[in-house]
């Protein structure tokens, strides 16, 4: 019972690795470069992209946003709201609603994408701290936020998802003062689970480290580019 | 091919109903009333059962845990402190980590529960907002934690998990003056998609409305044994 489980896994695997290669390949000839962002419900995400996308935005990158929920549009509104193109991908037709974005519903949203408009695909994927880490999508780097909020034990709880991500944004410092939260308790769990990831301390609500972040997307988006 | 996906949901959720409906007659036959916790990483359920098994605790409702997580046991220790029975239940066997707990997965862990010695079992799912609520485990009630630092549309944004829970415990509420927070909105939102269903307010760091749902399961416990 439990071999044939990890078998049919396996499987669903191989299939989504062979469908975020096909999506990569779509996003390197229209010359875009994904990001995939996770974290999990409530730590920020769509105020951070608010945030970045606002004010001076990103430079000469031209950003886009795939916006991944169970259900309704209200974070795709609130991005559209900025001029920026977003396109909305509702999980909800599979069992009840699925918990992540996969490479296959990232293909089924391809055809809406205006990929010539964008040069930085931002992924805003469904809140959620386990599944979405299991699934490429086809993205050039990953990206998450935790929320001080949260506890200091979440990389240790939820390792996968801190390993697999190049950038670990630490947001809502400006309720430190407010909270029994021991921030270099966290430094040291995210340090044991992923040795020298980057990390960036952030409020959305204030802009602290906003710059930082909108950086690394540029960053990101430069290393792309780079010729091999 | 998606058609063959939502067969494939069936099936595994009527097998989780047939498992469930087990694991109830062994609780019956037990007599344990048992209660599934869930909410999203950090909303503060281990804190929260930690204020309600210290102190008074239930009366003469002798408590247990069966704790849910991915990886590691820090929660059930914290647990364990309290001096109540805690068995942990970890989900990364499966999957890369499973994302909720399932009937089955109950069923496993039924031998090492100590169900003579227990009245009301809470089982802490993975923290999720998505999945957990798809799968009954042969609970008596459900209850969920929603943190006001997680914004004022997750009603809205995971409607199954909201819809498909009796007690809705508004957590953190002495964060309140600091946020960006709109409770009456949280509230409507609430309302809209499970309309009349009951809610608290409670903070687990002040102590503040944990009588109350000290109360709620107290009187859960009660309604189990009453005679049909």
């Amino acid at each position: 019972m439990h071999r044939t489980k990890v078998k049919v896994a396996e499987d669903a695997l191989d299939a989504n690795a062979t469908i975020a290669q096909a999506n990569r390949g779509d996003f390197d000839r229209a010359d875009v470069t994904v990001v995939n962002l996770m974290s999990a419900p409530g730590a920020g995400k769509t105020t951070l992209l608010e945030s970045v996308f606002g004010g001076e935005g990103l430079g000469d990158l031209r950003p886009g946003v795939l916006e991944g929920d169970v259900q309704g549009s209200m974070d795709a509104d609130r991005l559209a709201a900025l001029h920026v193109p977003v396109t909305q991908l509702n999980t909800d037709p599979g069992f009840g609603g699925e918990c992540h974005l996969d490479a296959n519903m990232v293909r089924s949203a391809l055809p809406s994408l205006p990929l010539d408009e964008i040069d930085l695909l931002v992924i805003e994927n469904v809140g959620n701290l386990v599944c979405p880490a299991e699934f490429r999508v086809g993205e050039d780097a990953r990206a998450m936020i935790c929320s001080v909020t949260e506890g200091e034990e979440k990389p240790v709880k939820y390792p996968l998802m801190f390993r697999t991500c190049e950038l670990v944004l630490i947001n809502k410092i400006d309720l430190l003062p407010h909270l029994d939260f021991d921030l270099e308790k966290l430094l040291y769990n995210l340090e044991a689970v992923h040795p020298g990831v980057e990390h960036t301390l952030v409020s959305a609500r204030t802009g602290e480290g906003v710059d930082a972040f909108r950086d690394w997307l540029v960053r990101v988006g430069e290393r792309a580019r780079a010729p091999a």
